[in-house]
């Protein structure tokens, strides 16, 4: 399943049947995973070319500069692709939460068998 | 937007309209991004109780053990839903690769305005 896509070095997303990847932003200060989203094209560009991270909104069907009304900006340190291209790894400093709830991290409950429990804000 | 969803702490994932939602799996040894994925109900499930990251194939439209072929089985250290709770945050231990491509991680290139570049398997 090793094709050009997976191991070349030419920029070729697969967006889905939406136009859409996955991105997943981690905290550039220690790792903790802050939140997940989606880009099409036009974001993912603005990310790359701009420094901050851009996302494509499901819920209102728009382009979304993370924290442009908030203020919670993401400063792009780093930006991966995986191996099939269908996600990306955006590192990033974040000064403020990311969470609409006002928690640094969305991930911030446990899922254990007993149901959820909510966790630290540090790893 | 904050309803129970969001902040309780009840168990209740908003599956997609296949029936999945989305996993990041970062390395508990330094916080890596590893891999992205999905489960359904049964893979979450068995991830929290076995200790051991299950997945769903979409390519194979199969429940999907990582490493049951390879040995390289991701072993569960903690396990976050996000406030939507459409993703989930895997955090494991790693002891081989985990891209198909024989990287130990599936982001291992990075995004420029100039296409793709390698990077390291370290951060």
């Amino acid at each position: 399943m090793n094709d050009m896509r997976d191991t070349g070095l030419t920029l070729n997303p697969k967006y889905d049947r939406d136009g859409l990847i996955t991105a997943v932003v981690t905290d550039a200060a220690n790792g903790q995973v802050l939140m997940l989203a989606h880009m099409n094209a036009q974001a993912l560009a603005l990310t790359v070319e701009s420094g901050f991270a851009h996302f494509w909104s499901r819920s209102r069907q728009a382009l979304w500069k993370k924290g442009e009304t908030s203020g919670n900006m993401l400063q792009v340190v780093d930006v991966r692709i995986d191996c099939d291209q269908d996600a990306v790894w955006v590192i990033a400093n974040a000064p403020g939460p990311a969470c609409h709830t006002g928690q640094r991290s969305c991930f911030f409950r446990r899922v254990t068998p007993n149901g959820l429990e909510g966790v630290d804000a540090a790893i």
